[in-house]
């Protein structure tokens, strides 16, 4: 079954909350790292065990709790525990198929989002599932595996003075999703330029393999679909939502980062209306191939099928065929054959097959 | 006709109310089973006939009754009464082609959804109706035979100290649709596997099977739609309704029933889009492997239909053709041959054909 | 014109209100039956002329008049001035090819639907337009012709004690939008039954009459969701409208009728589902068929045409030809032969085309 | 460009609310006439000057004024001055490429629709645009060119005792609305008609000139809809606004003119499926005629071929070739022939070829 | 990738707000101009640096400031500060593939939309980005390039007593923003042609290249669409919203506007509907091609090949075959060959392929 179509699924029956990794288990370690920041202060440090997390709940600084990896029941346990999460938040965290959506349990607000990778060289999409956590004074971010594109973010906080400095957690997380989002502009354009290329073979040459192509391509976009489309809902919901923990000042930039999920909503409607474009352009492209090939068949059938008659007719044995006698016969022959061909070309012409 | 297309319709013009059963009879006998439980008691047994399930109604404790057999009108109506449903209801739960509802009855909600199996060796989905009736004690649940996807959630309340135990029936019957929904999940991993299988058959090599392959898992789909897009809006409608039957610290729960429908409903869409793309697929496919065969067509017959006209010519009976007494006119014809075949296969490298 | 693409239309011009009946007279005579109940009384006659009917308007007993036949100008135009109708309400009365619909006019609601049969003979769906008027104490229907689905609900009304008797006129009216809506069923079943009939054809083997049937199953389906799907609202307008006409035990029941109704038209959009699919079998199964030609085409010509050009060079009558004097040229000739063909057919075979 | 698809447009920049007729200039001479009615009096005239019409403005009667020709900027400037119409509405009126809709400047009401003709000589629809303005006491119609459907209105103004003349400018209005309205059906008899019996040619026998005749009914579809879909959307305002200009009694008509609107959408929308159905069944069509193609010549190919081998091989001139001196070579040759045929024309009944 | 799909992206990550230029570099140098105005006054003149701006701020005349160039960040920050505007609103203004919006910040409305051109040499349409901003007393107008569609509106501030001399700073953000959407009239008239151009030329005979015209046609309506369905939105936003910086009297005037956007959303529209049909007719062109060379080489082929079978009899060299010694075979077998000739042609007659 192709990956992203791998639906979610607790063990049947299981009681809801029951802590679970659904997934691919993508790194050996569960990696917590935290930066908590004010204006004037700044601490960044790894975290050896999740009992440690604890301490940065109710600090007046903001405190950025990263964690990468999903695979670790007990770890992830913990902190759910400690930050005082709904068992069916924690469960949806560990379960990487979620749909993007907010949910705003009053004390924290909830968001699962994915986020996108192109990988250059097997030219096609990966993706990971990246939940946020804002609490009044924290934003728990869960990932599935190392690397993320939030280090921008991270150099933003390091450098003394800047806008978020002086932010609380609600901008800390508009800036994560920020982030996500604007990564997705990197994938539209390696997307676009894959399908430009395309469609340029295809008008030039189309070849079976180009179907093949077409077909990959349309499962790419089914797939950004189905990671994006949630999204401007969500981020629509947080923009306009009345949840307390998300000050006014912060909700102007929520309306940007909607802006941008909305133009990157067109585009992948563009590109899907591209892609299904292809399979016409390619049908067609086939079709003019065959028309091609039949023209050639039918010239040379409609020229030489004739010609081969003629001759079949002074190859007969009759005994009494006076053309045979004649002289200028063979001559006369060559003479019809031309005429016929001569014919046969003009009339092509004129049918413009030629 | 296909089978879920088969409306559901009582005798025409009966009143309203009839209690008939409609469908397939799927067990020989009327089974009824009742667990009764508390955070202390827990009290299992089958019930011998319907006048034994009164006696559950207004206990205290959670009961759960569950009627498997949907054909014995009598001991249907006789349910009914002991629990003061319209006839409306046993009507609706007794005509096994229901749309997914829910409906308040102020004192009871009543809820209809299709449970799905897949079957694996004939590799189709079939279906079974079941019905809730939520009451302020007790949980009704109608199925049309024997065998569910109900026991995970029977082993939760065996085992005395689960979070089940604790809660009144609203959680149980959020437990029971929440168990029907996760059975989705199996059955759309199933059928991706099939959807997979078949689209690399198409791109490898399509057969004229591949036509009714996909045109039954067109018919699969437009089954799965059917049974599944209406509960999105009966969860819902749970989840949001006023009713005082379910409290607020069930309806998270139901919002994750909820969130898990809309994944079922994005998953069954991709299918939709993917299946009908298969069409073309194929159709393309077709498309190509007539082209391979009008080349292999075109190429042979543009070689040696002018190779056999020159044949054809010295193979004529003219008494006067004076390339035929020449001496080296036959190496000379096949000279000539070997030229035109030289020039046509060049044209038909030229022309990528070969 | 196709029957039910013939738009209504009064003369150009005329008054809004103008009687006149557009549509085909089905009838010889106009026929008004009534039957009067009360849960003690029940009156049954055929009435001779329209100025009876004004009786029947005030009792407090429940009437339903039923006019069969709509030509007749006068006598609709005297049932409209005594039961007090607005002139449009009488205009779309006379008016066959509405919209089924219901407006509220405070003193009665008017309902117009469509009731429709399935002629097994020519296989296709005839209709008919029927229209009810709900005041206080009565029930007035308007068909075209005689012969209705109605039967049923007389046999309820003539056997005293069933719950119709006890009921008003809504409960009446619910009863008979009830039994046209459960005849759809009937409908339904006959024409899933021709649609897969013709699929199961299509895929065994398509002909050119196929497409006739794909084309005339394309019109009914598009007459039958013409005809049903304005009904969904029209009765949803019925059970929340604010009408006093309507009690609140009968709304239950219309919600019933309107789940039905939503039901009918799931399965009608499945049938333009399974519809809109066949044209694309249709065309893949030509498709095929198409190339299956081809080959064996191919196949012989690409085996023959050779062996024919083979045999045509010693055919050819040049002086000097050493192949034609030798003893073993005739055998090694055959040999040849046998030679192309076997290479011939393990290409096929190794093409798969055998 | 398609006439329809010619958008309005003052000259780029211009100040809005400049008066320039945009369009083809239809008529030579702006023709004013007045019907000025009560339900005692009625006064009919020609007027020779805009300026004549101020004198209706506040009359207690109703006036109708009627315009025909908006090519001369001066009459209608006069006009839109003597009754106070905002510059807009003036553009409005002379830009004859609106879309229909209804706008409420308080004083009186603005209403723009188009009016269709039928050219059965030339088989397609010719469109104008007609603009009303309801005023306290007036209504005001700008038509392109002379002639329209509003004869019978007038006819029913001028006999005495018609409900029109009992009502104010409101009925008058509807009155004019649903002229245009009806007329539409007529469009719609004309169109339906032309599809029925393309659909029946297509059926019958597709020639390449059908498809140019679906593309032509395709663009008269698109052009419908252009012209009747916003209409139903005005109407609704019309029919729900708050206009006081717009009596209760004339609302329930409106009601009527909003559910013909409804119904000649639904027609169209009717008309468009099938029309686009028809491209497809024009498709499937060349398709089973490019079958039927292919199998004559692929019949004829394959019988004809090997026996022309075999009738080459006898051919030969080899000098050692045993079955040429054999007495009954030639009787057993035609055997063999006779063996060929009857195998091949077995094997195409069996394929059902013929 | 397609110009107009290249989406806007700050660089990642970096802080919001952050002004970057992205897009194209259009022009040398930033220019600013000024125009200020009241009923009595007027002003024009080009300021040359950024920071004589404000003074237009405050002033009780209305002033119009165009600034042309987007690439020089340092002179669009100094205007942002002077003006007060939040750094989201300049980052928008510098990335020039926003989507068009409305953005009410209280004391200004940022509007943002797209300027489109028709180049007729290259036959495709250009764009170009321009944003508003309306304050108390001014409009900011910000440009791609030199050259846009304001000269009218300028003209007619340019002569005293027009009505725009009168009104306040949201009349010349209307003027403004009418001049934009008048011009995609012009560019819809241009574009219409090309599509009817194409679709007669397709009708008439379809090439390849039109396979290609269909292409970028179809692209073309592609972005024209994304460029302007937002902006209905946008308008209707301007139009009904609250922002106290429009007066009553300029909302008509917007409404007139919005009924612009509306028609050429239509058109539009219209033209989606026309090109994605032009692909149909490609195929059906190709499809009738295709069928006259299949009917070409059929009737050819059919008709020779069964000759060339009978030449080739009377060719073999058999001993005993009577028919050759007879005298008067020669002239029979030239009949048989015309009764077989005149068959053939009365079939292909009566099969309509002649």
């Amino acid at each position: 079954m192709p990956r992203f179509l791998r639906p979610v699924r607790r063990k049947i029956g299981a009681s809801p909350g029951t802590l679970e990794h659904v997934g691919e288990k993508k790194v050996e370690r569960v990696r917590i790292r935290v930066i908590d920041y004010s204006p004037e202060s700044l601490e960044e440090k790894e975290l050896s065990s999740a009992e440690e997390c604890s301490s940065y709940r109710d600090t007046r600084t903001v405190s950025w709790i990263n964690i990468d990896g999903l695979h670790d029941t007990n770890v992830l346990a913990k902190i759910g525990e400690q930050y005082g999460l709904h068992p069916l938040v924690m469960e949806d965290v560990m379960n990487t198929n979620q749909r993007p959506k907010v949910e705003d349990y009053q004390d924290y607000l909830f968001v699962i989002m994915r986020m996108l990778f192109y990988d250059p060289e097997k030219k096609h999409v990966t993706s990971e599932q990246v939940s946020f956590i804002l609490g009044r004074h924290y934003v728990l971010s869960f990932q599935e595996r190392y690397g993320d594109v939030f280090e921008p973010v991270r150099e933003r906080i390091r450098s003394t003075g800047r806008r978020i400095r002086k932010q609380g957690p609600d901008y800390l997380l508009y800036a994560l999703i920020d982030a996500v989002v604007d990564n997705y502009f990197v994938i539209l354009e390696n997307f676009g330029e894959q399908i430009e290329s395309l469609e340029s073979d295809l008008i030039d040459r189309a070849t079976p393999e180009s179907l093949q192509m077409i077909h990959e391509l349309k499962r790419e976009t089914i797939f950004l679909r189905k990671s994006i489309w949630p999204l401007r809902e969500a981020v629509s919901a947080l923009e306009r939502g009345e949840s307390s923990l998300i000050k006014k000042g912060t909700r102007v930039f929520l309306r940007d980062v909607y802006d941008h999920t909305v133009q990157v909503i067109d585009v992948v409607e563009s590109f899907r209306d591209m892609v299904s474009g292809m399979q016409d352009l390619y049908l067609s492209s086939m079709s003019n191939r065959m028309n091609e090939v039949m023209k050639v068949l039918t010239i040379i059938a409609t020229i030489f099928v004739p010609l081969t008659f003629v001759a079949g007719i002074y190859g007969m044995n009759f005994d009494f065929m006076p053309e045979l006698r004649w002289k200028w016969s063979y001559v006369f022959f060559w003479l019809v054959i031309a005429a016929i061909c001569g014919a046969m070309l003009t009339y092509f012409k004129r049918k413009r097959w030629l």
